[in-house]
């Protein structure tokens, strides 16, 4: 049965591996100095009307967010991330463990909001407590939400009255601009922010984050940080290979899209079974549910266990690029035999 | 023409891509949790003789050395290695940048000594100066020379004496191992170290080094350590399955011998033509040759810079699992028709 | 007007300096190695019975934690802490710095409880999250309270019980131990914790906390630790002596004890003028009081500005040493004149 | 007998404590915010000429090398000093352990050379390797030399034309500035480097370090980078106050030029018996010795063992603020006893 564990559970979509294979008897420059690489980079810019932009190619998350975020910081500087922001939770201390704090607000529905900023930023009045120097947001959130238009500028705004930089952790940011919801243009997400990154590994490719610098302020001698932190791969023109093909004929917002719609039916399945399901905006679906059938669902289809309300369980379904119309009728069918 | 820039510049050995297209429709756990991870340590464990080593995949060298060698340190301690060590010169600092001190020692033919290393703990007297902990060395080392049976074991046996942990940098292992000069077995390496790793990079995969654990006192939590720094996969199961398929039938050594069967020819070849060449030893091959001609050969094969001496350059040649006898012969030939 | 801004603004207590005097004519061993600092150390072993204990002198607080964290922890690991905690809050990110997480939990009265241990304990279940393996408690609290006997050693035990260490950290240590509330006896402290240090600074000293590691795990080598963060004092003798002269006669207790009584009488003025003034159990007093008149009394004595409420503020009122009962009335008579 | 060990084995100049105790019944605002450290700092700001310099006040010459050197560097920057050097060699790691490279070249008579920071600079050729961003020099040097006014300047113009910044360790700056060989004037040190600190540990003070950032590029928030390495001072007025005194009536040069005539004429003694002894320039002297005598020289007067050449060793002498002739002569008689 498929698994919906989470959306980094197969190898890569075939378009990606398609491009391996046909580029294996060549012989390319190393560290991401290829040419593969600079033009995935080009269509990158392009694509996000960014054309002064650094884009660098990193292979995970954790790396890429704090390769950036020590990168940007001064000893003393920290970022300001809701508390379930994914450097806060989920990267071991990566971030601390290059000499950074994670200060941490309560956001709401999983997002940052200006106010709570300018909060932040006021209450660190002195020397004698940290300097917050950059906001921290994912898009997609921790929890699915995704930022309106409103949201990501009003936040951009206040981030320039306060002097702080703003950072996107887009490991989902092709589910987030591909909701039914959403209403940011690609380059709404480049004029809003200093950087982001393109998440490669939980949209179809073997591995990879396009880091995209706008602010050319924080782009001098980043590749020394990349080496420094141990995140230069040797084969580089790897994910220059894989991100160009994913990016041909829009095919990385294609499979996003797919991955959110198959959320929406198991949603609407659930939905109709009379589940208490969380609204869904991208592709994870939390749901809350007795603990008996959540183990049995868990054992059925990968689910993550989330949260322990006691008597019941939340859970977590994540759809992928790989997710079909049949899997969730197997999830549907599932559930009303064991009814 | 071919390039000889280094052993890194191909995709990958068709036998690991195969693998990875054989498997492509497949679901995995992440993080290395899958069975092709498992089985592919248990593979390593046995090739070595290290049945209670534990083995962890990680991306890349400066990766490995970084996570593996700041886990061992406590604050205050130190790693040895000799100057042209890997750790020391080309790694932009990323071991400094955890926290620790590279202590340097002239080294005779890249190799460390065990005179050296007890030299280096004595000058270190007292709390006012670091405490080396941890011997660094690279088999082969960074000019292609491997160390010798007795060479080895006098180093770890002088390591016990003085209270150091030794830790080989395989990058390049099965070039080593597969030397006709070497005279040390699998097992040999596991016995006369706490912690090696096997190169996958410079052998034939898209990327990957298994570091193998050997000392019991050096593995609980290392998984921690991994995430800490950025470099836990999230699709762990590609490094599984790469190298899972590079180790079936001895492919890794194989293909391994055939590099230092290639720089040995070319370094008849070269002989034959009167060049001043380094004696060699694995895939990796130096000439001292005079600047017009040593530009030609950069220009023309790719070969690295090495070194300048003024009228003259050192240049490299690299040979990889993807060099041929007939691009040997495109050196011969093209050196011939130019002189 | 004597000011109550906090209890380290005068220089150090008579007998201090009267010390430094004395022994101005002669030579001493650098580095903590002297006698008087080895005398010193004895002192405080044998008054807090903990004779296998190791004790060093180190300059200042935040100075004192991060190199005693950082000793501690494995780059993953991370300490717990209540969000009011001074490592939180008021060290410009020492601890981070040194690569480690604080970890906050609410905290009750401004103090630790066992069941928040556990609860954050079980929260972080694998190693995609940070280890909590330090607990870090202040007695007194940044708020004034203080641990009673059954709190501190049901919270060792929950450490045991989790694999945690504790460690106490004693800025206000005097004043937590001679309040009229305390139920501690000096060896309870040390028995119920891995480490603690008694704080010298604030505590009538020119400078100066004496760290005592009570666990023996926890000792070798932490000279190299001190150097290495740059906690080394050259002239360590200094904080030996003066060390040697405020234990004695038990004069470190004795104005601790004052302060804190200096406190109770300003209390009780205060109450006795129908303010609204939190229990006071150290020489912290935490006053809520209308705007204008609070911005009266910072100026005219130099109370911190704690917490704004809108209408009204939260000052603090600290005694030290040298606050006198005549200082206590001046401010009762300025009170009375003003209203 | 009056001991050689080092030039901090007092507690300090009796003006210095004079001065606390003058001020002892007065209350100070903390952490430097003070009128005496405000005081000091613009006496020494008028001394060197300097009136945009920022000045800092910390407690030791590791604290300040590790806090000011981790605040100018990025993470993948790297400070190049000779191999000698304090933070190479007597710190216990403290530059690596903020993250940063120290890299070493030899160095001429304890001395940084314009050619070997050039020949380290193009060394560093690509992202591969750290980049060298900032040079350190002592003077006096670690073996007692000092800078000529040529050097320097020839230095500081390298500095420049390389894009280094150039920092002065001073904690024997006093000597070196009062050396019969010294054509440095104060003003040609602040317009000569990027930053400097004036030692006030070894010469008369119980602690203090006076840093004085010269480059206004390097100045803003270095208040935070104090307090997150540990190093901010509570009662910083204790600094100022004895900075203040030191400085009233050139005091600090006359006892810096004190130490200098003691060695002077130390040296002069140990040549009239033929002792082979180094050119002396400052307060720092080293005998090439037979082994035995060595060892009961340093038994009787205290001087550390520099360096063991086999039959012979070579020893320190330091003299300091508090040496007087006759201590010399007592140096003197003994020699001639013992012959």
């Amino acid at each position: 049965m498929h698994k919906f564990r989470n959306d980094y559970c197969e190898i890569a979509h075939d378009v990606v591996l398609k491009a391996l294979i046909d580029n294996k008897d060549y012989q390319f420059s190393g560290y991401g100095l290829d040419e593969h690489s600079q033009n995935a980079a080009k269509l990158i810019k392009d694509l996000f009307k960014a054309p002064s932009a650094d884009v660098h190619f990193l292979v995970g998350g954790t790396q890429t967010n704090l390769t950036f975020i020590s990168y940007v910081l001064k000893d003393y500087e920290a970022v300001i991330a809701v508390k379930s922001g994914h450097i806060n939770v989920h990267e071991t201390g990566a971030i601390e463990a290059t000499g950074h704090k994670v200060y941490t607000v309560d956001g709401v529905d999983g997002k940052l909001t200006a106010s709570e900023l300018e909060k932040a930023v006021k209450y660190h009045c002195d020397e004698h407590m940290v300097k917050p120097k950059l906001a921290y947001i994912s898009n997609s959130t921790e929890i699915g939400t995704i930022y309106q238009k409103e949201e990501l500028t009003s936040l951009y705004n206040k981030c320039h009255e306060l002097g702080l930089y703003l950072f996107i952790d887009g490991a989902r940011l092709a589910c987030a601009l591909t909701s039914d919801a959403n209403n940011l243009a690609l380059d709404d997400i480049a004029k809003n922010c200093d950087a982001f990154y393109l998440g490669g590994t939980k949209n179809g490719l073997m591995f990879g984050e396009a880091l995209v610098i706008v602010n050319k302020e924080l782009q001098a001698d980043f590749r020394y940080q990349i080496k420094s932190k141990g995140a230069m791969l040797a084969k580089g023109f790897i994910s220059g290979i894989q991100f160009e093909a994913i990016l041909k004929d829009n095919l990385y917002f294609k499979i996003a899209k797919s991955a959110n719609d198959m959320a929406k039916i198991l949603y609407e399945r659930l939905v109709s079974l009379n589940f208490d399901v969380d609204p869904v905006y991208t592709n994870q679906l939390f749901v809350t549910i007795k603990k008996d059938l959540a183990y049995k669902l868990i054992e059925a289809f990968g689910c993550e266990l989330w949260k322990d309300l006691g008597d019941k369980l939340v859970i977590r379904f994540v759809t992928s690029f790989n997710t079909k119309a049949e899997d969730i009728e197997e999830v549907y069918n599932y559930l009303i035999n064991i009814k």
